[in-house]
């Protein structure tokens, strides 16, 4: 790599550190970045930092924004007292794609994962069971159907059930449009079981 | 993507427009920044402002470079009356990594490619022509062996070979530890052609 300039090779470098991006994408990414107009670059380099500055968590739900409370805690619009729970900021936009679900959200940032030494106290639990203090009246679950998804949604449940709260988990099953052939034991197996009468 | 803050969705998008990086992997990238410590993140930013700012043209071979001449074209212990003709800074630090090669090299930055527009005068092939007024004994043109790499490299023979220069032009044939039952069809014929004695 000593065959470029110092401040290729650190380019380079960095890139390589993101993940997914081996050393060859990195030098592809490096060269185009140098032949981007001087301005593109600023352009690039600013939104980074700038979101790091500026985003945070919101002092509510947990999801990553640039006010102290983001706008769908802020929101009169939504039912406050129906919380889904999800892993990550990215899950609660893809249900707020939907555009169907009125309530508010919970971002634990993680699962339990206790492989990966991921315990309850280094996701945002506490957090949430804080706010079941206000006037709460359903829990809906939505952590990824992976193992530690399944796990994280057995704690929640196990502590908030006794509180009287209502908890509910998202179906598991077929996607829609899928292809029974296609789709693996486990999915098949909790699609039977949650089968519904029509 | 307004489901984000406007900071996040800035960095998405100027994320995706780097090559090969779609919308997914933007956002995938744009939340692992966030969740970098800032230090790394504001390394990462500026690390490509200043390889913008302090790369340019070597003014002798045109590679990517950080100073006047570039640090092949000022060596003592290169043959300057060598010149390996490639089509990238890339395909040159290639032929560094061998560690073989003593001549020097010139970058054309592209090759001729009428289909999108780029003709004789869109790469650096004048500056080429202009470095063999000094004492030049051989050219060896290492463009890539693509349609657009066999015609520059024709264009440049058929401009060179008149002044009583040497052209030479780097080997096509079958990959060392290639399978010859994989290898293509133009390959085994150019292989064919080129075969030498033994």
């Amino acid at each position: 790599m000593d065959y470029y300039s110092g401040y290729i090779t650190k380019l380079i470098e960095e890139l390589s550190g993101l993940p997914g991006i081996g050393p060859k994408t990195a030098g592809r990414l490096a060269f185009h970045i140098l032949d981007m107009p001087k301005e593109q670059v600023e352009s690039l380099a600013n939104s980074m930092i700038d979101a790091k500055k500026n985003v945070r968590y919101c002092k509510c739900c947990y999801t990553l924004t640039d006010q102290d409370i983001c706008p769908i805690c802020s929101s009169k619009e939504r039912d406050h007292k129906t919380i889904m729970v999800v892993e990550t900021t990215k899950d609660m936009a893809a249900y707020e794609k939907i555009g169907e679900y009125k309530g508010v959200y919970h971002i634990l940032h993680g699962a339990i994962n206790p492989m990966a030494g991921i315990g309850q106290n280094d996701i945002k639990l506490k957090e949430l069971f804080e706010r079941l203090k206000d006037d709460v009246n359903e829990v809906i679950i939505a952590t990824n159907s992976s193992v530690e998804g399944e796990a994280t949604a057995m704690y929640i449940t196990k502590v908030i059930k006794p509180l009287g709260i209502k908890v509910t988990r998202i179906a598991s099953g077929v996607p829609v449009g899928g292809d029974l052939e296609y789709v693996d034991n486990v999915t098949l197996l909790r699609a039977l079981q949650g089968r519904v009468t029509v």
